[in-house]
C-alpha cells in the first residue's frame, strides 16, 4: 500500500536526516582520534580499557545531557556502546592488527 | 595507583572530549525532532515504528559512511540504537504520556 507523502512530517524527517549525517561524520572524527589513541597505547604498552577515564567520561556527558535536555541514562548507554566498539578496534590493534581505517574493520 | 599524566594522550582525549560534547548537543535536538513527529504522529493516527523509512535511513546512512571512513556496519548498528529509543518514546506518546521532554524520560 503506497502512503501519501506527507509534508509536515517530511520536512521534520529532512531535518532528522542533516542530524544525521553530522554525526555519522562527527563519530568518523571520533574513531580516527581513538584510532590513534590505541596505536599510542598499543606502542606505550597501555591497556586498552581505562576504567577510570570512561567513568569520567560519563559523568561528564550524563551532565551535559541534563543541560541540553537529553536522558542522562541514554547518554550513558550511547557513550558505552561507541566506547564498546573502540575497545574491540584497541584490542585489534594490541593484537598487531593494524590494517584499522579510521574505525573501519 | 596513581597513573602519570600524559601530555600526549591527553590532547587526543581532550578532541575526543570536544566531539562527544558536539554528539550530545546533536542527539538532543535529534530528540526534541523526534518528539515533534511522535506527537504528530500520534494527532494523525499513524504508527510510531516506520519500517521503509528506517531502511532508507540505513541504506543513506551506510553509504556516508564509506565516504567518511566509518565502518558501516557500526553506523547502522547506532541507528537502530537510536531508533530503538525513538520508538519507544513514540508509543509513549501514543499512549498519552505527554510529559516527555525533549527525549528525557
Amino acid at each position: 500500500m503506497a502512503i501519501e507523502p506527507d509534508p509536515q512530517l517530511e520536512r521534520m524527517r529532512a531535518s532528522i536526516d542533516n542530524i544525521d549525517a553530522a554525526l555519522v561524520h562527527l563519530l568518523a572524527e571520533r574513531f580516527k582520534i581513538t584510532q590513534a589513541v590505541g596505536e599510542y597505547k598499543a606502542s606505550a604498552g597501555l591497556p586498552p580499557a581505562d576504567p577510570a577515564r570512561e567513568d569520567a567520561q560519563i559523568a561528564r556527558l550524563r551532565a551535559l545531557a541534563v543541560e541540553s535536555g537529553l536522558d542522562p541514562s541514554f547518554t550513558e548507554q550511547f557513550l558505552r556502546f561507541i566506547v564498546a566498539e573502540v575497545i574491540h578496534h584497541h584490542q585489534r590493534i594490541a593484537a598487531g592488527d593494524r590494517d584499522l581505517d579510521g574505525g573501519a574493520r
